[in-house]
């Protein structure tokens, strides 16, 4: 069993890196040197190319969107030509759900096999080998991926048959993660306005029923004042884009993904896009001179 | 010990009994006979009007906002005026911060105590003495008000012993719960105008990044189709409204929120004020024809 993961990025090398302990002959791609070096560090082969690649079971791609995987798949030198008959291939990345029906169609024509496989879970559960993958494909497709799959996910929900069902899902958990992301946001900057202890409303309301998993996980960041980008501002400006252009293509009115998307948008034109996502309070703070968390010393 | 509810609601009814079923000597106060036979059915003593209950160590006010709060203490036939020196009045309803400190200020030139602690966790934890108290005071109330304390919550969080910063983190926790279940009608409502399996949403997401304590609580009835009130919509027209007054009156702006309790006054304006607080669905079913599960049979 050969398998490749394009794109050794916070996901990817982790996903790379997992196939590897599971004992896959495992080929990473990435233009980054670094991340080549640091895959070849964990026993893996690295290339810098999908065409250096060579022969391949199964293969993941894990980029930013639908342009990078439209890339690797089928632009010049794509990786869709250079594949045997009967591989395939799973999809990773965020897309609008009209997207995965149109690569399953044209790798189909080629022989090849498909599975929207779009990943959750961030970097940390990546590396463990414990992402959550939303997964549609035909059933022979899941049976080829099977060793990939269960090197990568601790859980692997198959969504359905048909190549934008795990799509459509992802994209309703982005919905929700980035309007919880923006409504956490501003629950700590009133808390702030208001004089209340952070940390305080932290414990209390990751205990209370106003909590959510992105209040549990980003909150901290925000009480340690530590920006450091796990996952980006600039990727909830993608991913609630996403969801806010399939809203207007099903004319479909969607006002606090809306809003959350404004804030985001916000926040990358305050010169926050690559800071992680929490740094969404951020915005209330140029708008109001809040007091926010820092890890800087007091001197 | 002889302990007080004023309010025998869904919240009310649940302190009541398990302050009887702590073994505190239990008198309970309101307007519905129903609720009072209910209440002497199961051990208390039950009473229509405050002037009636008599000797109390403490006593807990669990009425719907401030204006009842106040009619309560401080209207005609009060309750303030009644009590004896030393006793310690909880008050738990949802306010504005800015109403706990002028109740404490009353209170203390009548010789009371005074504890500003609103409930959280419904009535199912109301019943079974496991609420959640967000509770700001001095040391000397808190400890005349242990017994009861004890007898009706899990968790006493003790933010501060100034009371209004208990109502503070209520209120923030309240912005959160608004903002989910807003999100979680708007995501399921795009998941049913997407073509998804709801009920995979559900279990999909409540096991991903995009879940919260709403989602999953909530996202049953939605799943269900079942808007039997446990907490209505127009508690969050409430809530939200506070929320947003509170923002208002520090000139801090608050976005998500109000875009949540925009879809909550839409909810209420359609008719829906009195269903559990998750029908704000709805608006979007009105609005878009959308499928939404039923408890209907099919025919």
């Amino acid at each position: 069993m050969r398998v490749g993961i394009v794109g050794l990025g916070a996901m990817g090398m982790g996903a790379a890196q997992s196939c590897v302990r599971a004992g896959l002959e495992t080929v990473g791609c990435d233009l980054s040197a670094d991340a080549r070096a640091t895959f070849e560090a964990a026993g893996g082969t690295a290339v810098s190319a999908v065409t250096e690649m060579g022969h391949l079971d199964a293969v993941l791609i894990l980029v930013v969107n639908a342009t990078q995987t439209e890339a690797v798949l089928f632009g010049e030198n794509g990786l869709a030509e250079k594949l045997s008959k009967g591989a395939v291939v799973l999809a990773g990345a965020t897309t609008a759900p009209e997207y995965p029906p149109t690569v399953a169609a044209r790798l189909e024509a080629l022989g090849l096999q498909f599975i929207d496989a779009p990943v959750s879970g961030g970097a940390a559960k990546a590396m463990a080998g414990s992402m959550t993958i939303m997964a549609a494909g035909s059933g022979a497709a899941f049976q080829k991926g099977a060793a990939l799959l269960d090197a990568i996910a601790e859980k692997v929900y198959k969504i359905g048959d048909t190549p934008g069902q795990g799509a459509t899902v992802k994209m309703i958990n982005q919905l929700l993660a980035g309007v919880h992301i923006a409504a956490m946001a501003e629950a700590f900057a009133l808390a702030s306005r208001a004089g209340a202890d952070l940390e305080t409303v932290y414990e209390v309301i990751s205990n209370s029923a106003g909590g959510s998993w992105m209040f549990q996980n980003r909150g901290q960041s925000i009480v340690d004042g530590d920006y450091t980008p796990k996952s980006a501002v600039d990727i909830f400006v993608k991913d609630l884009g996403i969801v806010l252009d399939a809203g207007r293509s099903m004319t479909f009115p969607l006002p606090l993904s809306a809003a959350a998307h404004q804030q985001f948008l916000a926040a990358s034109a305050g010169g926050l896009g690559r800071e992680n996502d929490s740094a969404v309070v951020k915005v209330f703070q140029k708008l109001t001179g809040i007091d926010l968390p820092t890890t800087e010393k007091p001197e």
